[in-house]
């Protein structure tokens, strides 16, 4: 039996003049590509220019749709209206595939980003609010959620397709949750440990707790960073010892949506 | 022979808690909302409720797309790089179109707003970068330019369906432009004199000029505001006197672009 | 003896083209100017016209600081870290600091606004994220608190002054909290009905409850509202009744700071 | 006689989670650092982190004031209302000044940054709305213009300090005016070279121009820059044969201003 991962990352960070990660050398690495939408970073030139990048690398795009605060890169908590966090993320899913279809690109799934992500993780309310401005916009697009969440289920019953994602440099409870990064050992450094413990994820369906237990995680993407050099060479790891190992690193969202006219 | 005419109108123009015109009154009047894309007005929940109202009006609806300038509402000119121009032109339509979906409306034209329409009915290398983003996102999309401007011929030479526009409450030179907002009786006020050139606007194609000989004009569109109550009497005003004497009021856009794929 | 009291409003809530509030009929009313500082409302154009306006009317002047959220008029609690927190009060009270200089006025209290001002009247963290950056910029500054919060308790003990404020159209539980505005009866409308219990509150200390009985409310200052023209009306009431009851309304700040240089 | 010269960069760049230029290698360098205020550049934590660097290195710390452009980093001419053009610099400098006296520091001079810098160095209605600004904060700012431009005379006129300066890595045509970047050998990169220049300029009073006859140059700051390390290495060359040559290097404005009350 064949194995088959994706690998995702969040790209088109950049803003205006400011540079943040290094968006061509992921782009080698990863299958799907979580672009900003210009809510926590990303200005459409620059948007325009990782889309292009990430049409010639043949990697699936998805929408990295964020509160509405670019000094706060969206990692922080924002009690937010239902019908205003609708309106935001249809608004820059609706962005994204603007800038998508001018480059010949679909958007085919959408990632919610940091402080957004972790809410709608547990809270009912925005992440229905989130569930709905996916249904509006075309409810072909996958939405990306954290492993074990109670998301997952939620969007399911409305009627989206769900993947479950795990993250290669956090660590997780033996109850398959996260450990928070304000605890010792949260974060993972070290390539051939983290590259071994996705091995294990691939193949065994989950990794060891800090618990020290077994702990299964259900995913189909693998999270990596890009953001510095050593996040890049992290990510590298974790791709090549599934390679290596025989596991396809592949898209979970198909390159273009069903039906779609095709220019 | 039947006369045909569009109205347009800026609507969509409030920001979170901050409201501009009197977007129910305007859609009572007008065939086509040109609709704030965030950029110089219209937060997306707004946008939103706009989009709604004008589905049950079921009047055409545009991107009213802009320099990126809140504080200035898109009025002030900026000396913007071509592929900064085209992908902020791109995103906004895109963001436009995401919206109008979730409602279940389709952008059928581009209106470029304030400072922008203004230079590129004449900057040619601005123009250029704007035509480039509605080739890129749709070329099907309609755009509407000033009366008499060279960006018409340019647009028309790159593909674009463009649409001229007439403004109802401004004079005009003999040669068919603008008289300058910052000259005496560039501005009209009066309703029944201001409804009375459009309907020879409308029946003998041109209006008097300030200079006081006839000008023609050639335009498919009428641009009334809705900004202000006066406003709106005199958009009225407009209506219908070119209702009682048979002209139709009908958008120049369709409602939805070919080759769509329906709900 | 003579009972005095303040009376305060939002002003300076405009923002670009956008107008809010009717600040030239608030001005003839109250004694003391809570100016929009930029984050929730207000562009520096008008901020400076409201601060002209606020010059001719002899009103004391406050920064009304809030989280950077101009879409979400600073009305969405956010989890702001308590360094980029106390960093953006400083950075508002200098601006406008510096607003009130080039027009021969003093900044001599802080109202923190919106989601800001309920959080910290009970969050310990972000209230003392606020209390420092005052602290950091000028100790003689005066903090406008909700009455009967541990916010006030918290300030004193840093060596701040602190003034308590009442809120003229809200109603208070018997334990001198305000009624939730999701409840039915929190806001009062009526202007006498309103008019009367601020009276009482001058004279008597304190207001009927809606639970029936009268609560004590220790404040030296009444807020009032300027965003209707029924806002306008009831605070005009409240003005009224108390001038016609012999209360003296005067700023609990004084118009400049102590040692500062005049000009 | 001693030479003294004043060596003067650009800081506070960063934005939020983006980051820009070397602020601590440029601090062990310069004499005078302009400080970005938050319209092209620079959120209020960012800011005031610089700041507590720039007091520990005890170099004078300036206003760089801006356009509000932030995507477009202040670097495209704007065409704005000169009302608006004084109240936005009016609003920059008070929040630095704010920043500033939080860490103990005054603001005692002004640059204006990017396009603003270039337009009003020509442009008369926008020097005069900067040079009102200036004067209605604090008329003891000194104003940093380009060497040569009518800005100079123009803001003594009005009573303004002026300094000017020169730029260290740029050409200069024989009539004083800078080479446009868009011409070859505008931009200098050998660090000798301009080290060697920049002690001429010092030295003779000039340097030779890219039509290679000698033209005097009057400044008294020479701008160096920290965005990039081949930047670094650049000024400290300059700085480092400017020492060796006996030359001092010292802000042109005092550390704090006349009048101001010490805490």
């Amino acid at each position: 039996m064949i194995k088959v991962i994706d690998l995702n990352s969040d790209l088109g960070e950049s803003f205006g003049q400011w540079t943040m990660g290094n968006d061509d050398a992921v782009l080698e690495i990863v299958s799907s590509a979580n672009i900003a939408c210009g809510f926590h970073a990303g200005s459409p030139d620059g948007i325009l220019k990782t889309l292009k990048a990430a049409k010639q690398h043949n990697v699936a795009i998805g929408a990295h749709v964020s509160y509405p605060d670019l000094v706060g890169f969206g990692r922080r908590n924002m009690d937010i209206a239902s019908d205003e966090l609708t309106a935001d993320v249809i608004y820059q899913i609706g962005a994204l595939q603007g800038l998508a279809k001018a480059v010949g690109l679909s958007v085919t799934y959408v990632k919610p980003h940091g402080a957004l992500y972790n809410t709608i993780a547990h809270d009912k309310r925005q992440a229905l609010a989130v569930i709905e401005a996916i249904l509006a916009v075309d409810p072909q697009l996958v939405l990306v959620a954290l492993a074990g969440s109670p998301l997952i289920t939620l969007a399911k019953e409305k009627g989206l397709r769900v993947i479950a994602e795990a993250f290669a440099d956090r660590a997780y409870h033996a109850d398959g949750s996260l450990v928070s990064r304000k605890k010792e050992g949260a974060v993972l450094h070290d390539p051939k440990h983290v590259a071994q413990r996705m091995l294990q994820l691939v193949q065994e369906g989950g990794v060891e707790s800090i618990e020290g237990i077994f702990t299964a995680i259900e995913a189909d993407s693998i999270c990596v960073h890009g953001d510095s050099p050593d996040a890049v060479t992290l990510a590298q790891s974790v791709k090549e010892i599934l390679i290596n190992h025989g596991v396809s690193i592949k898209p979970f969202a198909p390159l273009s949506l069903k039906n779609e006219v095709q220019k």
